[in-house]
């Protein structure tokens, strides 16, 4: 484990904090106000790993003084590029009720918007439940190993992923994949309790599903993605240091754009979060 | 076709409107800024139709003078209730690219929040394109029944719905029903040429999935929803007055929210739209 070298605020400095929670580290300034920057454990090609990003958006509204209960929803619009270093978040309580409170969150790099969101947090109670959707089969996590990762970006080392269907296409460059299923079981790595700024990034851990479908690599990028809790904050974090199974698969690739939906289940069988997301291709 | 008797903006008196563009009627009201009201066509059990509202959130956007593209990307976020009446929405564009644009919009009725939402719009080009997913099998719309409603309410007359699938539970009250996927074909009533607000309308026609899960009404609305556009307006106008199949289903009702997962396809097999919701509901 190492610590990042870029650090700006207080809280950080001579800490051992995790990777993650180092990226995590907001400083308020002022009211709605958070004072960010990137770090290098989650830098992806030309900014940082879009899950770090909408994990760092809703640690916002999670720290922030009038937060009420727990994210239930989360939209994150990647509207422009985010550039090494310094950032600042304005999250804002548009509406609390009894027992929900919507938010929406802006990050700022030099006075243009990089990132809009909106969240929407609850209080949980228990209720009659039901799971649907059934849990994909899988060997045992310690039975898949590691990848030693698909493409050469830093975030990638920042996750223990062990693919066991779709990990890589298996047809010829340029023809088309028979399904754009990646299946994986993840955890931080180093290994992290889960919490959901954790869940939010996972949701997010997915390669481009053309690059699959299509056998090869072409310029692509989430342009908005929304994920849905299922799972409560205990639940999360008596996962501890298992891994987690992903899922994800498009639906349709047309005029430049794809959707691409993801679950992650624990490996006991519980749903714990679903997202979706529609990414920009040029090919 | 009736006009709806609420009519507080000058474009709409006097002209034979469609219902659904009657509701959708916006009138400027300064920069960023329109005025709009509900209309009886599309009145639910105690507040409009939600996807008349998600509609009408987007039409702001679609007629601003800055407007870039057509939707791509929608999220709703329902905070708290519309009452019977005029209110207000602010659409701002809060990010414009070369071919992406992104807006942040805000209903508001007497000074209090009631509806945000986000929305991308963008330029679509030619590309390879691919759908992967498949139309669900279906008997073709003129041998299904419409519907005479499973619900007393105003807006399902405002459609003409023809379920095959999941119409009601089959089941006895309060017992599990074996999944909760509803299928059917769908156009306006009276017919009319569909665009992006009837697709956002559309994506969100379906009765909420634990009245079929549980086989009874429970006290249920949707608290945030998300649509991915995937067909351009050509293909839209081309559907003309043909029905669209729609289909939903959930996959995990917990701690008092489920998932929806919604699509819709053209008759000749094309996925028109994908959609995506997190529901509230007692039990």
């Amino acid at each position: 484990m190492t610590l990042a070298p870029q650090t700006v605020t207080a809280a950080a400095a001579g800490t051992l904090l995790h990777p993650f929670d180092d990226a995590l580290v907001l400083e308020p300034a002022g009211e709605h106000r958070f004072l960010g920057r990137t770090t290098p454990a989650y830098w992806n090609m030309i900014g940082p790993f879009g899950g770090i990003t909408a994990a760092t958006l809703l640690q916002a509204a999670l720290q922030h003084p009038e937060r009420l209960g727990d994210p239930l929803a989360l939209t994150v619009n990647f509207a422009g590029p985010i550039a090494e270093g310094p950032f600042e978040i304005e999250a804002r309580p548009t509406r609390t009720n009894r027992s929900t409170q919507h938010w929406q969150i802006e990050l700022r790099q030099r006075d243009a918007v990089a990132t809009t969101a909106t969240a929407v947090f609850s209080l949980r109670r228990e209720t009659w439940s039901c799971g649907e959707a059934v849990r994909p089969e899988a060997p045992a996590a310690d039975e898949v190993p590691a990848m030693a990762g698909f493409a050469p970006v830093r975030w990638l080392k920042s996750y223990d992923m062990r693919p066991f269907r779709g990990a890589r296409p298996t047809t010829e460059p340029g023809t088309e994949h028979p399904d754009s299923l990646t299946q994986f079981w993840l955890r931080d790595e180093p290994a992290r309790t889960p919490d959901f700024p954790a869940m939010a990034a996972w949701c997010d851990s997915f390669y481009p599903r053309i690059f699959l479908k299509r056998a090869g690599f072409v310029p692509a990028g989430t342009v908005s993605l929304t994920t849905y809790f299922h799972a409560d904050a205990a639940t999360l974090a008596a996962l501890g240091d298992s891994h987690v199974l992903c899922s994800a698969q498009a639906q349709v690739f047309r005029q430049g754009f794809f959707d691409q939906s993801a679950q992650v289940w624990s490996a006991g069988g519980e749903l714990l979060a679903t997202s979706h997301q529609i990414v920009y291709y040029k090919e």
